[in-house]
């Protein structure tokens, strides 16, 4: 059987997919991002005085999972029921994982990744002054819960 | 002369920084991202029909630039007088590269970012029911021109 | 019996309407528009090389139908299970008839209509250049289903 | 010279236009709509003891143009310097005239349409349980100023 | 016991607290606000020909409760079934009771509250030209009904 | 003269004020607003171990002053060139100074006030848990510079 692009119809229009015959029910999801950055960058983070690029980006992170049916054209607006933001600082730069949860008709693995994304995008926005180079990689689906299609656990290398 | 982490102001505390005495000038910004994905999922792309996900990647991207400040919390509010975005098929996915132009008093590298970011999820949220495993990376900004501290080239590797 | 008009309270204040008491069930409505243009115009729509005005329209349509709360002052939030928007391309102009579901205390009416309209909206800012007289009309709801005032559906002439 | 459609760029992709090189100027723009209603909605509306359902439109219009960025994928966001909207209470209905004013580089022309429509679909929403076929119509534009293409009067017939 | 702050978790960590084992229930909050002003002022309102400036708040109010989880950053997003809000005119300026009405997995405090704040920062809006020292106060919640902990009712002096 | 209410033209009807014809100038706002809560409510925020909710409240305040005009109905959009808070722990509560600036062609006074409430309101949000009659007041105008009508410096008792 051939699947269908999401979000396409029947005769290949493209509409928020109906998901009215579905029943709620509670779905996780979180997902992963990563700000490489330099050592030195690394270690200007917690140096300073009175304020956590962390903690601005956990803010912007959780603000933005709200607004992802508002980015996302096709994306079905949700009620989140919990989202929260973690952050390693390894040698390589900042590693994100982001949690969303809902119960709903359909699954929160935007929200999640949303989440990560404008996090990452954030601590970029804070440490650009020191050095512009800093990439954001490794944006993926670490794992989902719930639903028709049940979990979906990312095969780690 | 140490270099201070952008947005915080000399006591260390937050705050979107002082950008009035600042002439306004043209500026631009280039950013790149990439989704990677299978061969697979590549070819299911121009095969659909009536719709193109990537052109509802190029508007959400567009619609996400003029949203950056209400993403990024310390990010000043732009009039872009350009946003475009545009897409490469390659064999290891697809490359979005974002341009952004204002004429303001700051620059618009977050604008640009913001706006390839969001295009490559919403290609993952096109094509997600085909593989989930797709990857988002390589979101770094290209160049930027403009304002004080000039022009600025991403070294290729 | 008196009817009141919609949002107001029994002492005439403005107010959201209390739906507090009243059970979710599903609900559909279906809206319509005209966009009246010349045959000149009608006729560069399909010749545009690489890029669809319809589906340009059709995902900020779908896209306004999700914000028909912040945009309508007294409108319920609603979770929206489905929106659809299509198109049908006639002599005098494009007909739009756009569908939105929910299961939900209240109808849907208001998310159709807004979906129909924010679309003949994004056509006419599409086309503008070719012809600044174009013009809006027939914006009315076709059909709605679900609640207690049951089935309403338009007579048509 | 063959015209080409709004917002598309040489090789056919859609992207929001680069106005980086007009200059700012004064800029106008009026819009029309009419709410077609029967002549007893008509009535109901200044009997209400403590609201006026015109006003509340009037607030609605004027928001939603500030909006219009958001909804319009590829319009500019303008810093508007003026709105206003009025309505003339008509036999046949509503008449809602908009007028919308900028310094920028680009015209107010969608803003007036925007602050138009949405004035409409909010009386709709506060006449909707007296009437149901309630029709909104006749949205043009009346005239613009300022620009290159300086002032546009739609030919009344 | 010790109790926590609100929205941090075990670790001390900012999050959207989890809500997702919560059951759903019917809640309702209610939150004064007094807009101090002098008696010439409070004298200016009614006599304005055509316009209310407690209307342009009361639907402000009702506006900005809808978007209270975009305003407060660890807000869960709520359904709202009903938002009303009261204005009385006294001697010491205009007193705002504001109530709003869910049913969810959290209570509604903060979206009553938003309503009278936003309402009240409106009505300063509207009579600032008349004097710049208007004052706003006693922003506090009254009452809230619903959920684990059941009904708050301030105690009043 | 008699003064007419801000935002009311000279036929009594709402507008958002015509400013097309005032030059563009420097323009700075700053507001006060205090948390009033107990000793014991002070004395737990800084004893959290890796949040601090006044961050919280400084960043939920300058997302908010950039969103004045779409919670203000007839405010301008105004380009905010600076944002900051100021906290200071005091024994009656937390005194909040916000401050805005803009170049344009109207004031930030209400940025400025939005700033602060927001603030006040993520404050209570986020130690509610601990007592629920914290109140918030003495929200006022402590500054204003630029524009025709100059400097205003509130009184202070």
């Amino acid at each position: 059987m051939k699947k269908r692009l999401s979000h396409y119809n029947a005769a290949g229009d493209v509409s928020m997919v109906d998901i009215s015959a579905k029943p709620s029910s509670k779905r996780t999801a979180s997902a992963h991002a990563l700000v490489r950055m330099s050592a030195s960058v690394i270690e200007a983070l917690p140096n300073n005085p009175k304020g956590d690029p962390l903690q601005i980006a956990r803010i912007a992170g959780i603000s933005a999972a709200k607004k992802t049916a508002d980015l996302i054209p096709l994306c079905h607006q949700l009620p989140l029921s919990h989202v929260g933001i973690d952050f390693r600082i390894e040698s390589r730069g900042i590693e994100i994982t982001a949690i969303a949860t809902t119960t709903a008709q359909t699954g929160v693995e935007m929200e999640a990744l949303t989440a990560a994304l404008i996090a990452a995008l954030t601590i970029y926005d804070m440490t650009k002054a020191l050095d512009k180079s800093i990439e954001i990689g490794e944006v993926y689906l670490i794992e989902k819960t719930g639903g028709k299609s049940g979990t979906y656990r990312r095969k780690m290398s």
